[in-house]
C-alpha cells in the first residue's frame, strides 16, 4: 500500500500557505489527509492525533504554523514519526518568531524546518523521504527536477535572445 | 487555605534560573511545588500536570524555558490558570528564540510573559496576582517594595556622600 | 462587589487594537475603565493615575504603548496591582522596540508582557486572574474556552468535509 | 541491506559539534560516513560528492556548515535524496548566519533544517526517516524516545524529593 | 580589446533589481552578457558558467539572488575571476537572509558584496575595477561622479532658492 | 542675536521626514536654514559646509540621513557644534541600517541620536539646548508642554466621557 | 555663574560604565552631581529629581540605564531640561534593548541618544551643549579635539615607521 | 611597475584584525601600505588621503573599520579608486552596526563588502582585482586556491582514514 502524509496547520488562515503542500503531494499522487489542528485552542486533540498517526497509517506529518508555533515541535513530541514544520509568516516579526519557535528544538525531538511559508518545499521534502522506500516516487521526483531545471533553461535562453528589456516588456509578470 | 504556587521547568539545567522564583514564594511564605515537566521529552506529563493543576489546589504556574520554549503556552493551553512565561536564556540566540516562543501566544491563550530570564519577577508577578485575594500577602508586597525602594534611597546616599571613585573603591561588587 | 479592570494606553491612536481588550471585558462582563494615560506627554497624570489605582478600586491594570513604550512599566513602579503590558506594533520596528521597552522590566518590577499587539490576550489573562477570587467568571472562562475550541472543531470537520479547494472557495475570508 | 548516511562537514572545525550525529548513528547502529566537504575551498567534490551519494548506496545525507553555509543547500541541489541541515554556531552572528543560509531554501530543493548546533537532532532525524523501512530501528527509536522520557521523569522526581537546594548541592551540573 | 562582465541572477523575478546593474554598463559602454543561473535548480550550469567564465573572456562576474543566496558565493568559489554579490530584498526576511548568506564567506573565497537591492552599485563598482585597466574607463567613471555632485549641488541650491515648501509642491516627486 | 540651526540631509528624497524639523523651529521662530548636504556624493561640500558651520553662525546642526548614514557622524567629526541625528527609515532594514549608523559613533565624537524618523524630536531637541541661553525660548518651550499635556488631558476627557465605540466612530483618524 | 549637570543611573552597578562621564566633566571642569535615580524602585524619587533640576540650577541631564531602560525618557518627560539618555549594555540583549527604550521616545519629548555605553560622549555631548554659552569651554573642547587628533597622527607616524608586526610586539595593549 | 594596496583603519585596536590583510598581501608580494585613518577623529587626513590615494599610485583602498563604521564609506566617497570594506567585530552588537554602516551605501558610491571581520578575504578580493592585470599574480592565485583545495582533501582523507574519534584526539586544534 501507499504513504500517506498529514497536512496539519493551526488555523484556517495557513490555509493560503499549506495549500501548496497539498498541490505537490496532488502532483506526486501521494495521499494525504489535510487539517486543522490548534495546539493552543485544542491541545487535546493535537495529542491524540500526534499519538495515533502511525497506527492510522500515516508516514509523515507536515505542520505548519505562526507566531509561537507549538503545533510542529508538540506533534514531533508525541509521535515516532519524522515531522516537517512550516514556519508561516506573520504580520509583526515577519515569520522570525514562526520559525525560532519551530526550529529551536531541544535534543532529543527534531523537526524538519523549511523556510518561511516554504510549504512547497515542506512537501518536496516528504516527497524525497517517502521516495527512499517507494521506486516509482523516486523516478517521478527526477522528472520533477528535471523539468524543474528545464524551466529556468528555457527562462535563460529566452532572456538571453531577447535581451532584458524585451524579456521584461513581453513578460506579464512584470505587467503593472 | 493560603494559595499555592507551581513552577515548572523544561529541564533542570534550568534551575539556577527558575530557582530565584522559589526563593521570593520563600520569603513571602506562599506555598509552591517545584519542579521539571518537559514539553517535549515528556508531552503526557505535560499534559496531566496542567490538566489537574486546578483541581491540586493551585491557583497559578510559572513555567521557564529555553530555545524553542513550549512548555509555557502549551500549559496555558491545557489549564484555565493563569501562566506566567520565564524566558530562559540560550547560548545561541541570548534567549531572543526563548523570548518569542514564549511572549507571541494567538488570540485565546495568553502566557503573561517577563524578562528574559526574569524568574524572579515572574514570583513577584505571581504574589501580587494571589494578593488580590489575600490582604495579608498585599502586606507584605507593599513592604517589599518599601524595602526594596530605602535600599536604592540609601545607596543613592552614600555614593552621593562617599563620591563615585571611593563608592567604587569600597564595593566589593567592584573588586576584580 | 464585582472586579474592575483599567485599560490604558498611551495615545488614542492606541485605540484600534486596544480596544479589542475592552470587547473581551464587555463580554465577560467586567467592568473597566479605558482612558488614555501618557507617559511622556503626561507624566503627573501617570503617576497619579497609578498611586490612586488601588484605592480607586482597581484590581488590575491593562497598559498598551508603542516605541520607546514606557507607560506599562512606570505604572507597574508606581502601583502594587499587577499590570499588563500590550507592546503596540510600530510602522518602524514592528512592535520590537515597544516589545523589549515593556518585557525587559528590571528585578524588583514585573510587568506580565502579552503579544505585539495582543490586547485580547490581555484582557483574557485579566479574566484568569480576576477568576480566582470571583466562581462565576471562572465558569464564564471555561465556557469561553469550550466555544473556541468547539469552534476550530467546526472548522476542521468543514475543512476536512470539503475539501481545501471547496473550503476556500466558499470561505469569505480568502476572497479578495 | 541497511541504510547508510552521510555526515559532511564544511571544515573540521565543526566537529567538536558534527561529532554528535555520528555518536547518535553509533548507538542506533546506522552505518554512516564521515567527512569534509567544502562548498567554496572544494566546489568540484562537493558537487561529486553530491552526485554520487545516491549510487555509493546513501540513503540521506547530513550536512553541517557555518556563516554563509552553502554546504546543505548546493548538495541539495545536486542530490535527490533528502538534506538534513545543520547551522553551526558562529563567533559573530552567533549562526543567524548560518541558520538563514540553510533554511531560506527557494521553491524546488528544501533542506530539513535543524537548530543552531543541532547536530544529535539530525541524527534523530535521520532516524525517524529510516525507520520508516526499518522496523527494527523504529523498535530502537522508540525504546529510545522512553529511556528520554524516564530520564526526566526521574530528574523531576529526585528535584522533588530533595528539594531544589539539596538538588542542587548533590548535583556535579551546578559545581563550579 | 575592452573588458566584458557577465551579470547573472537566481531568477527571473530577480530582473527588476538586476537590470539596474545592465543600465550601468550600458552607460559606460561595458560589454556585459545578462542571463539566469540557478545555483540550486541548475547546479551543473552554474559549475559550468563558472568554471569557464575566464577563458570566455570574462573580467568579473555580478551575481544577484535572494534568500539561501547561494549563486554569488559558490560561483566565487568556482571562479578566479571577482565576483560582486548583490543580497535582493526578500518578502519574507526583507533581504537579511540574502545579505548574511551573501557576504559571510569563509576565508578564501570573497565575495565583494553590495547593499540590499545595490544591483546599480555592484556595476559601478565593477567599473572602477576595470578602470584600473582602462583610461578611457578611468576618465568616463570620474565624469560621472562629477554630474552626480552636480546634481546634488543643484538640488541644494534650487532648495535652499525656493524653500522647503515651494520645492516640494513643485516637486513631481512628492505628487501623490 | 539669536540662535541659527543648520538641518541639512542626504537627499532631497529625505524632506518629507525632515520638514517636520523645519516645522517646529518655524513654530518657536528659531532661525533655520534647510538643504541638502550629500556625504557621499559631495564629500568636499559635507567638509566645508561643516567646517564653516561654527563662523556661520549657526549653533547647532541637525542632519538626517538614511541607510549607511554618514552625514551626521562625518559632520559631527568636522564642526564643534552640537550635532543632532536623524536616522532616516529605510525601505530594505526599516531604518535599523540608519540607526546603527548615526548612534554608535566611536568615544570622542559624539551625535545626539534621536528617533527614526524623529525629525520632530530633533527640533525639539534643538530648542531646548538653545533655550538654556534664551529665556524666551525657555518659555516657549514650557507653554509647548503645557499645551501638548492639554491636548492629551482633552483626549482623555473625551475618551472617557464618550466611551471608545462612540469617539471611533466620529474621529476622523479611525475613518477609512 | 558656570554650568552644572546631573548624571544619574538607574542602578550602582551602571557605574563602571556611567562614570566615564564623569572623568570627562572632571576633565573639563564642569560641575556635576552623580547619583542613582531607580525609574521603577524609585518613581517619586525619579518625578521629584527631575521636576526639580531646573530650579537647582542644572543645564541638563546624563542619564544611563539598562533594559527596559525608562529612566533617561521619563526624565525627559518631567523636566524641560534637555535629557542625554546612554544606553548600558545588558547581559541577555547585549543593550539592543536598552537602546530601544531610550531611542525610540514619541514625537514631543525627545532624548539625545549616544551610543551603547556611550557615557564618555554623553559628557562630551553635554560639553558641546554647554560650550554654547561658555566661550571658556569652548575653547577647551577645541583644545580637546586637537588632541585627540594628534594621538591618532602619532599613532598612525608610529605604526608606519615600526611596521605592524613590531608596532603589535611593542604594544602593551596586544600583549595577553 | 606593480600595484600598490592601501590598507587603512579606523583605529589601532583593528590590527589584530586587519594585519591579516597584510598577511596575505605579504604573501602575494603585493605592495601595500598600512596605517591608521580615523574618519572621526581625523577627518582632514581621511579626506587628504583618500583625495591623494590614486596619484600616489594606489590601485585599491582596504579600510576597516568597527561600531559607526564611516571610514570605508567616505573613502570611496572621495577617490575614484575600488574600495574594499572590511566591518570589525563589536564587543555590543557582534560586528552588525559595522556591518550596516558599511555595506548599505547609497546608488552611486558602492564599498566592496566583505564578512564581518573578514580582513584576509579582503586581501585575496584585492589580489584577483589586482590579478585582472597582473598574469604573474593571476597564477600566483591560482596556485593559492589549488594550495587551500589540496589542504582540505588532505583533512578529509585524514579524517576518513583515522575516523572522528581518533582525529580529534591527536588534532592540536581540539586539546584544551
Amino acid at each position: 500500500m501507499g504513504s500517506k502524509v498529514a497536512i496539519i496547520m493551526g488555523s484556517d488562515s495557513d490555509l493560503p500557505v499549506m495549500k501548496e503542500a497539498a498541490e505537490i503531494l496532488d502532483e506526486f499522487e501521494v495521499n494525504y489527509e489535510l487539517t486543522v489542528v490548534s495546539a493552543h485552542r485544542t491541545p487535546e486533540r493535537l495529542y491524540n492525533y500526534a499519538e495515533n498517526a502511525e497506527e492510522n497509517d500515516f508516514d509523515l506529518i507536515i505542520a505548519g504554523a505562526g507566531g509561537a508555533a507549538h503545533l510542529p515541535g508538540m506533534t514531533a513530541a508525541v509521535t515516532n514519526l519524522p515531522v516537517i514544520g512550516v514556519p508561516v509568516k506573520t504580520s509583526k516579526l515577519s515569520g522570525l518568531d514562526s520559525l525560532y519557535s519551530i526550529v529551536q528544538m531541544p535534543p532529543g525531538v527534531p523537526v524538519a524546518t523549511v523556510a518561511i511559508n516554504g510549504a512547497k518545499n515542506a512537501a518536496l521534502l516528504a516527497v524525497q523521504i517517502l521516495a527512499r522506500k517507494d521506486l516509482e516516487l523516486r523516478k517521478k521526483h527526477k522528472e520533477y527536477r528535471k523539468n524543474m531545471k528545464n524551466k529556468v533553461l528555457a527562462t535563460a535562453k529566452s532572456l538571453e535572445e531577447l535581451g532584458y528589456k524585451e524579456y521584461i516588456e513581453r513578460s506579464e509578470k512584470f505587467a503593472d
